[in-house]
């Protein structure tokens, strides 16, 4: 910790340098766009939650691939499998929604170091679960044993899982943000913790000799502190569909993954956002960011902060929203709106901050 | 080397104890092609080379994953990555290809160690060069900086990449073998030498103290080792669309992977094989064999020994395939045949070589 406060790119996930070296990358993934041809050309540019391929019939193939992130990390310093399957789900199938598809495939990419019986029956178990509560079919996916690739927790411990999931959307109802305007309501819905983005921080702050340990209770979160940083991502899909088809009012879609409330900036929409009621975050950001003396700003950045995703919706159409919220048992709220006169940028009033490009910045 | 010969299982990569984790974890994904409902359902069992998904209309979504495997160690040593980024493509269009669907899109997931900007620009050239010979959109993909997760064949030289591969094709036009009828005739289409399997095999076998080095020329490779071993994997889309347009008489498409021509046995026909005519494997298989005293019948289930794909064709389709074969500038020949008397096994007579199941054995 050498008692200076601890940022994500010192904590070992180095962002700047990995958008410039993915700008090299991408120049040469734009330039594929027209290889199919009318059937199958993506609709959307690069850079939004997940791909839309036009199929014809009017219908469009949504795509979309994540990995859970180092969380397999703590998955093995725990020997608990089941939640990093559910998660490998749910930050495919949360992607995949923000298009306005309905997901309906996934395939796993699973590469291990060892083949270990007891976990893969584990991972099955959370893949199920989370096929369940997103309504998608399983149908593929590939294990690869590399032991020269991998490294883990503990010797043979080591994996890395990741999935791609399609789902289906009627190419005159996708959802990018285009249709935005000034004084549309964000409906955020809560998320279940830390979800799984900002764990090599998290891990980094709280683990380690004289910190925390995965099987230590922590009055203030009520577990384990490897409970708390394994609990599921929640899966939006049921809710969020389920408004999609009661109302034409909803006009952007945002997984709050990493870079946080800086994902509203993926809509295609000149407006920003203002969000002045968000929920109190859960107890595990508090201590994270005490533990690390991580500033206000980095914690808006790396971690969704309590709200893992959030609905766009005109004003008239924001009850719909919640009522479809309630009926599967979520919770959500309006936490603010889409401004014009913000364009480009994410204000946090009440916790003083204003996030633009990349990054927050105190206001 | 131990004075012994080496077997895949040796060299790193423990078969059986895969195979019986793996049906655990499939026993749960196998209980989830229920969920999406009729659009959107299997329409293929699992286990085959892709799986096709019902979008309606009559329209099937293919969809497959894989990854490079340590090929991407020799990628490393030699500080090139181009050939890498095109067998990204490669190993995931082929199998799409085997339902008989067009691969339209593709989206990759790179773990990297370190962000190395030469490297992401190398790959992007070459995920653009194979989509090019595929025909796929590469829309969208995902880099993950993973550090503790990873390592390679130097620090910070660590990287996995798989990718995921989507097409369509018309329900009543997959391909799955079931139409496969005795007498039907294989068509192999040539490989460009080692693909992507059994690369732990060869560098076991090839590399370290005393052996060969990547640098070092081979005067009977005509190149240098680690050139031999990079060399890209053939993309067989092409003539084989061509092909499947121009005769309704192509009954069967195996892409010849790990298991070599036991791959043949994924087909959901009664039918085994018998390959009377196969064309004299590359020397980069010779060398791989003399060097590690490697049992033929272990050589025939790890690699491709030259034929990288084969399409299974009527009698009187077999000239189509061969004139598209030749249009787009492949080798291929007919190099055995469907034999009903041979249920379950793929015999290669002139090796002295019988395979069922899992692996081949001598006659």
């Amino acid at each position: 910790m050498h008692g200076k406060p601890l940022t994500y790119a010192s904590a070992g996930v180095d962002v700047a340098r990995a958008e410039s070296g993915l700008a090299r990358l991408l120049g040469w993934l734009d330039q594929t766009h027209a290889f199919p041809g009318a059937v199958g050309r993506p609709v959307l540019k690069s850079g939004f939650f997940a791909a839309v391929h036009d199929l014809g019939h009017g219908l469009g193939l949504a795509i979309s691939t994540d990995n859970v992130g180092t969380k397999s990390l703590v998955a093995q310093m725990m020997g608990r499998y089941e939640e990093i399957g559910s998660d490998c789900v749910a930050v495919n199938v949360n992607d995949v929604l923000c298009v306005g598809a309905r997901p309906i495939a996934l395939v796993d990419y699973l590469a291990v170091e060892q083949v270990q019986p007891e976990m893969l029956e584990q991972l099955g178990k959370g893949l199920y679960e989370g096929a369940r509560q997103a309504g998608v079919a399983i149908a593929g996916g590939e294990m690869a044993q590399v032991p020269e690739l991998l490294r883990g927790a503990a010797p043979g411990a080591g994996f890395d899982l990741s999935g791609t999931c399609v789902g289906i959307v009627a190419l005159d109802r996708i959802v990018d943000g285009r249709g935005i305007q000034d004084g549309d309501v964000v409906v955020g819905f809560r998320s279940s913790g830390i979800h799984c983005n900002g764990l090599t921080l998290a891990r980094a702050v709280l683990l380690g000799p004289g910190r925390f340990t995965v099987e230590g209770l922590v009055p203030e979160l009520g577990c384990t502190l490897g409970e708390e940083l394994l609990r599921p991502c929640r899966i939006y899909v049921r809710p969020v569909l389920d408004a999609l088809e009661r109302t034409q009012g909803i006009t952007g879609l945002a997984h709050i993954s990493g870079d946080g409330f800086l994902n509203l900036l993926r809509f295609r929409t000149p407006c920003g956002f203002e969000l002045t009621d968000l929920p109190e975050p859960q107890p595990i950001f508090r201590l994270v960011q005490q533990a690390g003396s991580v500033p206000l700003e980095e914690m808006y950045q790396v971690y969704n902060m309590g709200v893992g995703f959030c609905v766009v919706a005109r004003p008239e159409a924001v009850d719909v929203v919640l009522a479809s919220a309630q009926r599967h048992g979520y919770e959500a709220q309006p936490i603010g709106h889409a401004r014009a006169a913000l364009q480009g940028r994410v204000a946090l009033p009440k916790e003083g901050l204003v996030g633009e490009g990349k990054g927050f910045r105190r206001n």
